[in-house]
């Protein structure tokens, strides 16, 4: 019986997992992660960032599958082999994040935040009708999650243009690549929606030089990775006025320490690292049918590039 | 030259379309309705809410556009003439219907409220990962805009359910029809999206009945007419926490009288009939390439029935 092994970086989620997995998956043998067991012998290993002594002693895997869209903190941990780390594909994600999008660029564009307040003064005062021209949404990062919401925006009416670092097509969205196309991008873009991952080279992406890029009165909404923003920046285009609103659920650490100064800003909305969840039953039946063919010696997809990091 | 007449009923209103239909449509002779004026001698009308003495003093009348969705103001003038009344098909209007309900939507179901209460205390506390099989979408009015709002719903992974008065078909809804059908559609609801027409049939639909057969921990979105609604049955509803939040776009009376109990109502909110507001460029094509094609004696699509009223 082909054993998998499952580890989270903490227990209840671990059993949660292993429950969830046996329960989908009744072929395979389906162990936690237990630091002062012995080696397991496991072939699979399913994870969501693992400590990395699992490398060190499950010596016999195969492939390590990954419970969530970013890879960072596993591609950083100096014991990971070179085998073959697959990332789950959309899994309902993608939905999920075009929901946080449409949610957070509504509050604002069509004046949602506006009217809750008017309520609280019993006041019933239309707004002037929005033109979506005014609101032109930038997505940054175009593989599955950023196509997705790209499209999902400009299918709301919204002008949507996107930045890769390769050159993309995406119907409806004006694409853009490269670091030479990414001030052209950024004046077309009101609301940054930032859906990179996080590789050395996007490490800090979201500071004052392309904050300074953006359109007049715009709007930041980070769905993506903490460490894609340098915060002192972020705040002080808050403060001068240059970002209106920042939508932020991630952060450069996490929890956000009860401290730091985005709690309390008023121009900033903060949501505890909810934009996306892995949806257990779409996750799980992807793994199955990827072990399955791993097993057969057959091609799977959602294999990470070990230079790229994505 | 072809003259077309415009009447909203409110002077800036009038001016405003009377200027856009001049700058898209060069080809007709655009006149504003003026109640001291004498007859223009128009052959269409273009009217949101017009006066009665419009169709009393303009008797070469061919056809009259209806700048928005819902016709039952106009059908219930007493000197409509026996022409056909077009209403303009969508106009950028499901799309803003769709942004409302999911914006409304989504701040229940995916907690975007309660996080912004959760930021006040400063307080990071992810809530149980959202079950979209926990959160299921009925439908009510399957038209046009309902078809939309229904598959952009349906799209994010919600369950939905719709309901018309004949049998439709729209992938990935679960359509019921007919009076027989209702309570198994409520059956099948928790989150209640109103898109109906307005008719004699239609008019206080959503009462103490209808809203005792949703499923518990109810939410009412009303995006049609007040007219829909019986206000003290769904304030008692909301009471008794048969429905849990009433999201109303649209009021018996509008504007909401300020002594209103919805306004004060913990569980409600309240938006000034905004959920879609006529896209003046749409419109104004759409209008246009009518008028050619009624000129031409050919056949137009968005006439509204007389008898069914929609």
């Amino acid at each position: 019986m082909v054993k998998v092994i499952v580890a989270t970086g903490d227990p209840g989620s671990t059993r949660k997992w292993c429950e969830v997995m046996r329960r989908g998956l009744p072929e395979f043998e389906v162990v936690a992660w237990d630091a002062g067991a012995e080696a397991s012998g496991a072939r699979y290993a399913v994870v969501w960032m693992p400590p990395d002594a699992l490398f060190r002693r499950e010596t016999g895997l195969q492939a390590v599958f990954n419970l969530g869209a970013g890879v960072d903190h596993l591609m950083g941990l100096p014991s990971l082999p070179d085998i073959p780390v697959l990332r789950l594909e959309d899994a309902g994600m993608a939905a999920q994040m075009a929901e946080y999008v449409i949610h957070s660029l509504a509050a604002l564009s069509r004046g949602f935040d506006a009217y809750a307040l008017q309520q609280a003064r019993r006041r019933w005062a239309p707004l002037p009708v929005m033109r979506h021209a005014d609101w032109p949404v930038g997505v940054m990062g175009l593989g599955k999650l950023g196509a997705h919401v790209a499209r999902a925006v400009s299918g709301l009416g919204y002008p949507v243009a996107g930045w890769a670092r390769g050159p993309r097509r995406i119907e409806g969205v004006r694409a853009f690549h490269g670091a030479e196309q990414l001030q052209d991008f950024l004046g077309h873009t009101r609301v940054l929606v930032n859906l990179l991952p996080l590789t050395p080279q996007t490490t800090g992406i979201i500071d004052r030089g392309l904050l300074a890029g953006l359109l007049p009165d715009a709007v930041v909404i980070n769905i993506a990775r903490g460490g894609h923003v340098v915060d002192e920046d972020l705040l002080a285009a808050l403060d001068a006025g240059r970002v209106q609103t920042a939508v932020l659920d991630v952060f450069n650490e996490e929890p956000l320490p009860s401290g730091h100064p985005y709690w309390s800003h008023p121009r900033v909305r903060i949501t505890p690292h909810v934009a996306a969840t892995t949806l257990e039953t779409h996750a799980v039946e992807q793994i199955g049918e990827r072990i399955r063919r791993l097993e057969r010696g057959e091609p799977v997809e959602g294999v990470v590039g070990r230079d790229t990091g994505y």
